[in-house]
C-alpha cells in the first residue's frame, strides 16, 4: 500500500486536472436546459472508468441517467460499493460568483467551482483510489461497485426504484459515501449515526366557522388557545419531551463516542453562534451535541390559525393546525413513535374538542455500530489518508439514501465527509480543499487495503 | 299619550307604506357607484323631516352626506338625540334572495328588504313617532335632535369629526339608538353595558433566520414552542385569565341585572347551538351570559409561525407571532390593562428569547347605570310599546358609536333594539317584523311622553 499512495502523492496535479474536466460539464439536475450536461457528466465518468480497467455503463433510470460500474476481480474478499452524485445545484446568483462557476480555477489550495465539494470532488477520490491500486498492481485488494448518480440535488427521484430492480448490480458488504462534511479543518470525521424523522399534522376543531368574539368571547373553546396548551404539554417545564415511552428504547451513545464528542473542538458558545440563535435550550444535563446527535425531539415546524391577515378581527377562531416532527435517534422505531404521539394527543384533548391528527413520513434513525469491523477499517484508513485518526461524529439529520442502504439494502454504510462546512456547497464560489481531496484519494485507496484486511 | 298611541295604531299601513318608500333606495354606502343612492336616501329621510315639521338639513361629512333634524320647542325639557343610518350592506349573494333586495314586499308578517330591519326599519319608528306627536298636539314632549348618517356600514369613518366640529347640534342630555335586537322574539330588550376592548400583537423571536431541524432541532429554542408556553399561560388551570390584576377593576353585575339574565329564556345548550361551536368552555361559576356580557376575556385571535405551505419542512422556527384581545367590562380601564399584560408578557418571556408586545386599539367598555332614571324612562316606554316590560341585557361587543357618545361627548346612551337574531341583517332576504316595526313606533312615542316625565 506504501508504493500506492507513493504514486498517488505522485500524481497531485495530474488528479486535479482530471477532475477540473468533470468540473467544467454544467450538470445542473434540476433545470431541464442541462438534461445533456447531466447525461455528459455521467459519461465522462463512465469514460473515466473504463480508461483505468472497469467495467461500466450508463443506465436509463427514467429521469437522468446513472453510471454503474463494478470491478468483481477479488473473489472471497468483500464487496464495496461506493456511491456519489455528478448532478450539481443552480448556480444563481451568478453575480456573486468571483469566477465563472463553470470554469475552476486554484486559488489558496482551494479549488473554486460549482461541485468541487458536492460531490464531484468527492466522489472522484474513489475513481483515483482505484485507479492507483489497477496502475501499480493491475488489481483491487476487494470487489468495489459504484453507483453514481445525476438526481441526488433533486431528491434522487428514481434512484430506489432502480436500486430494487438491480439488486445484484449493488450487492455489497459495505457502502462508502462522500458526499459530507468533516467536523472541522483538519478533523477527518467518521459519521456513526443519523437521526431518522416521523412528522405529523395535528389539526384541533371546536366549532363550525370562526364566531364573534364580542358576542361568544370567554364562553366557548378558542381552537388555538387548546392548541397552544395541548403543544406546551408535549414538553414538560424543563424541555423534556412529555410523551410517556417516547425515551424508551433510546439507546445511549457509547461511552467511547461522548468521550470523543466531548473532546472535540466546538465549545457551546461556538455551537450557538453557528446557529445564529440567541440562546441555546434543550433537554437539561445533555449537550448541544448530545441534543442533536444522540437525543430525540419533538419540534412545532408551524402553526396557524384564525386571523392571519394585517390588523386586528374579533373572532373566536374555531381551528388551529400544528405541523411538527420528531427527530429518532438509535434504536428508536417510527411506529413506535407514531403509537405514543398518538396516544399522547388522545390524552391531551379536551372533552368537546375534536383533534386530528395525521402521521405524514417516517424514516429510522441509522445506526453504525462503532465497534463494527468496517467502522474499525475506515478508521484506519482515515488516519493513512489524513495522517491523523479521524473524530467520531453523528450528524442530527437524515440521509435519505443512507436510510435506504440500511434499511432497504441492509448495507451499513461508512460516510467519510471530506467536505469543509464553509465550502458553500449549494451557494456561490463553492470550493474544496486541494488537500482534502489528496488525502480523500490516499484515504479511499488506504480503505480498499484495510477492507481486503478484514 | 292614549290618543297618540291610539294614532300610530290607526296609521299602521301607512307607516310601513312610508317604510317602503325608503327601502326601495339602493343605498349601499361600500359601493361608490351607489352614492347617488346614499345621498338620495339622506335626501328623503331630509324631506321626510321637514314635512312633518321638523328642521332637517343634509351635511356634508367628507364622505357620504348624514341628515341632522332638530325640534328643540320644549324649553327646560331633556333634549334627546336620535342616532341611526339609512346606508345599507351589499345585496351580494343576489342569486340566494327570493325577492329582488330593493322592492319590499310583506310575507308572513314581516317586511322583506335590504335595510328593513338594518337599520333603515328602525331608525324611522322615530319619525313616525314625533309625526304621531305632532300631529296630534303640534309639539313634542322633549326637544329631540336627530343625526341620521349614510356610513355606518364603512365603519362611520366621518362621523366622529363631524360631531366634534358640530357639537352644539348634538348636545343632548341622552342618546337613543335602535341598530340593535331584541334578546329573543316577543323580548323587548334594553342594553345595559357593552365591552370594550384593548387589542395586542406579540412577536417572539429566539433566532435570525429558522435553521435545520436535523442540525439544530433539540439544541435551539423553538419560537413556536416558547409562543404556546407564554400564550398557555395566559389563563389558569381552569380558564381563567392569568394576568394578575387583570380582575382588579371588574364591577360585579348588579343583583338586579344577574336575577333578569338568569330568567331570560335561552339554556346553555341553547347558547352552544348558537354560537355553531362543539362545546362551552369558560371561567368557572359563570353561565355563559355572565361571561360573555360580564366578565373580561383574553382571545388569542391570530397565530402564525414556521412552515405554512402544504407538507414538511425540517426547521426551527425562530420567529412566530400572536394576535389577541382582552374584551373589557365595566369599569375596567384599558390602560391598566394594557400595563398589567404588559407586565404578564414581561414576567413570562424567558431568557434568552425576545418578545415584543404591540398594543393595536383600545376602546372602554360602556355601562349604562340600570338605576339611572333614562333607564327608567325606557323600561316604561318599551312596555308601553310592547305591551310587556323589557329584559336587561348586555351586548358582549363593543358598538364603537356608543363608546363614542359615552366617552366622547359625555352622553349616556339607551339601545333599544328592536331586531331579531335571525333577520338576516348583512344576508339575503333580510326582514323586519311589522309587529316589531309597529311596537317600536309606539315606543318611540312613549319615550318621548317618559322622558318629559323626568
Amino acid at each position: 500500500m506504501r508504493d500506492v499512495l507513493a504514486a498517488i502523492d505522485a500524481d497531485r496535479a495530474r488528479h486535479v486536472d482530471e477532475l477540473k474536466d468533470l468540473l467544467r460539464i454544467p450538470s445542473v439536475s434540476s433545470d431541464p436546459a442541462h438534461a445533456a450536461d447531466v447525461r455528459q457528466a455521467v459519461e465522462a465518468v463512465r469514460v473515466a472508468f473504463e480508461r483505468i480497467g472497469i467495467t461500466a455503463r450508463v443506465c436509463e433510470t427514467g429521469g437522468h441517467p446513472l453510471c454503474h460500474a463494478e470491478w468483481m476481480g477479488a473473489p472471497g474478499k468483500p464487496t464495496l460499493l461506493v456511491y456519489g452524485h455528478v448532478d450539481v445545484q443552480p448556480v444563481e446568483p451568478l453575480a456573486e460568483w468571483t469566477t465563472p462557476p463553470f470554469e475552476p480555477v486554484e486559488v489558496n489550495g482551494n479549488l473554486i467551482a460549482r461541485g468541487a465539494s458536492d460531490d464531484k470532488g468527492q466522489v472522484f477520490t474513489y475513481l483515483k483510489a482505484a485507479e492507483a491500486w489497477l496502475k501499480r498492481t493491475g488489481s483491487l485488494p476487494v470487489n468495489v461497485r459504484f453507483v453514481i448518480e445525476g438526481e441526488e440535488e433533486v431528491g434522487s427521484p428514481n434512484l430506489p426504484a432502480w436500486m430494487m430492480a438491480n439488486r445484484e448490480a449493488v450487492k455489497a458488504d459495505v457502502v462508502a459515501i462522500s458526499d459530507t462534511s468533516q467536523f472541522g479543518p483538519g478533523l477527518p470525521s467518521l459519521c456513526t449515526g443519523l437521526r431518522g424523522i416521523a412528522s405529523f399534522e395535528l389539526e384541533v376543531r371546536t366549532g363550525q366557522t370562526d364566531v364573534h368574539s364580542g358576542t361568544f368571547g370567554g364562553a366557548v373553546p378558542n381552537a388555538i388557545h387548546i392548541l397552544a396548551r395541548m403543544i406546551d404539554r408535549l414538553h414538560d417545564e424543563e424541555w423534556r419531551i412529555d410523551v410517556p415511552g417516547i425515551y424508551d428504547d433510546v439507546a445511549e451513545p457509547a461511552a467511547f463516542e461522548r468521550e470523543s464528542w466531548s473532546a472535540l473542538p466546538q465549545s457551546e458558545e461556538e455551537f450557538r453562534e453557528t446557529s445564529g440563535f440567541l440562546s441555546l435550550l434543550g433537554e437539561p444535563g445533555r449537550t448541544s451535541l448530545e441534543r442533536t446527535w444522540a437525543r430525540p425531539t419533538l419540534e412545532i415546524v408551524g402553526i396557524t390559525g384564525g386571523h392571519q391577515g394585517p390588523g386586528h378581527k374579533g373572532v373566536v377562531p374555531c381551528r388551529a393546525v400544528a405541523k411538527f416532527s420528531t427527530r429518532l435517534v438509535p434504536n428508536m422505531r417510527p411506529a413506535r413513535v407514531i403509537e405514543a404521539v398518538r396516544r399522547r394527543i388522545a390524552e391531551l384533548t379536551p372533552a368537546g374538542v375534536e383533534s386530528n391528527l395525521q402521521f405524514g413520513h417516517g424514516a429510522p434513525p441509522v445506526s453504525i455500530p462503532v465497534d463494527s469491523k468496517w467502522i474499525a477499517a475506515a478508521v484506519r484508513a482515515l488516519e493513512a489518508g489524513f495522517g491523523k485518526p479521524p473524530v467520531m461524529i453523528r450528524e442530527g439529520g437524515s440521509i435519505p439514501i443512507v436510510t435506504f442502504f440500511v434499511e432497504e439494502l441492509g448495507i451499513p454504510c461508512l460516510l467519510l465527509g471530506y467536505g469543509l462546512h464553509d465550502d458553500r456547497i449549494h451557494g456561490p464560489n463553492e470550493k474544496f480543499s486541494l488537500k482534502d481531496f489528496h488525502a480523500g484519494i490516499r484515504t479511499g485507496a488506504a480503505l480498499l487495503h484495510e477492507l481486503a484486511m478484514i
